[in-house]
């Protein structure tokens, strides 16, 4: 199969004005979120992207996507229903196409070589069925993560068989029914932001949708996704970094800096501005 | 005398959007870059703002200025022509009455103690004259400041009477017309971006901008100040951080972070991301 659509997700409440705020990429260009984002997917050899957000939002988004507004269909999701409902809001954008998912409020940074994003759609395409990125998690962090189980798969030592998908697990769920081997123990597969879904997703979604009303959950279809096909867990050699949470955009823009070309020069001002303020310390 | 109005310039046109960037303020709170300097200003017991902006900028900055809108003036500066010209555009605001100037592209960051601003305001009204901030600046840095030289005032350490005014000298001008007694060698008094003005400033602007068109630089009026009145200088103990240099909200949000309540968790992630980044920079 081949993967040549993406969905970024960016309509939740919270995450709405993340998309369009402004960081310092790697390459050392100013860019929107929305543009770091739809290059990851670009470089990944996506075609045509598709932004689900509030229709509210639809002109801010489109100046955000700068060069590449051309390639990007705004896809409206009239209120923040989740991201079940965001990507089932995107079903005639994707149609009976395979495409890559990335949620509007992350970055991820890859060490060096391929990009996150480039890493799973490949590993999607030669799998030929769904594959979400997932990294190994501290159980004190499963309170902000969706989090799967299963066993390796073939001989990839990255590559996991999902057969559980649990939301948010509580330590105690986790431990009963998410154990992986081969992690260190309190460490769990944590969805990293980035998936690879079939069409089977969509559908599975529109079930779900008509049964239980907008707030079905996504983690529900993918228990249901991984009971009907193959469906992979990834683990990926990069970082995500939640721009959503307290000083997300300080973090994120910190990492993206100190990972590419302006490293030195973002150091040695980190230093300087480290020295003055302990001197301030030390002398107020 | 007593000040009670602030102007916050921010009409340039590389610096209209930075007032509108979200920060996290020391006290832990998320506010827009126009709310922290609204805030300077009102911890220097200052009780109307004016804002001199672009006209198109209006609603963005209403919205910036958050509960504190009901104290702020919109002063449309219709062309980005200049400091000088943006304080002439406030002169019905201002009328006869003296202002604290901020510029609308840095913040300024005191030691323990009193705020920068209210620091400032507190000398204006004592020594009953225009008084702007200063900051020992090497010479390597000239180029992005005015700067100014004057003798000693009186028993202060940190006042001095200014003489001269020069915008972004050369480091040739700045040996020869610059040096200020007591300060190490290659250092020269830089503007702070913070200023108390009597009305005597606005006249003289009024004055070089109908001689002169709207060219008519700040500096010259500065100098012509000095010559009409007492005009001081005052050492700021704090640190101003310029949001519009590359890197510039980036480092501005270290330092709140860095010298407010969130200091210890802000330090934590910090040293993650680096310790993060290395192993990841010694593995890739």
């Amino acid at each position: 199969m081949r993967v040549r659509k993406a969905v970024i997700t960016a309509g939740g409440a919270r995450q709405r004005a993340l998309p369009l705020q402004t960081l310092i990429d790697r390459d050392g260009e100013e860019k929107s979120v929305l543009q770091i984002l739809i290059e990851e997917a670009l470089r990944a050899r996506i075609e045509e992207i598709g932004v689900v957000a509030s229709p509210r939002d639809a002109d801010a988004y489109a100046q955000a996507a700068g060069v590449h507004a051309g390639r990007v269909h705004f896809l409206p999701q009239p209120e923040p229903l989740g991201y079940g409902h965001a990507l089932y809001c995107s079903r005639d954008f994707t149609g009976r196409e395979p495409f890559l998912h990335l949620v509007g409020d992350h970055i991820y940074v890859s060490g060096v070589g391929k990009g996150c994003a480039e890493h799973l759609v490949e590993m999607a395409e030669a799998e030929n069925c769904s594959v979400s990125g997932v990294q190994p998690t501290h159980e004190s962090s499963l309170s902000r993560f969706g989090a799967v189980a299963g066993r390796p798969q073939g001989e990839h030592k990255d590559l996991y068989r999902i057969e559980t998908v649990i939301e948010k697990p509580t330590p105690t769920e986790a431990e009963q029914r998410l154990i992986v081997a081969g992690l260190r123990s309190g460490y769990y597969l944590c969805f990293f932001g980035l998936h690879v879904f079939t069409p089977a997703l969509v559908e599975i979604l529109g079930e779900l949708l008509e049964a239980r009303g907008p707030g079905a959950a996504l983690s529900e279809a993918l228990g249901e996704l991984a009971q009907r096909e193959q469906y992979l867990a990834m683990k990926q050699a990069g970082r995500r970094y939640d721009l959503g949470v307290r000083y997300g955009l300080l973090v994120g823009q910190l990492a993206l800096a100190l990972s590419g070309a302006d490293r030195q020069q973002v150091l040695a001002q980190l230093m300087r501005l480290l020295v003055a303020r302990e001197m301030d310390r030390e002398n107020g």
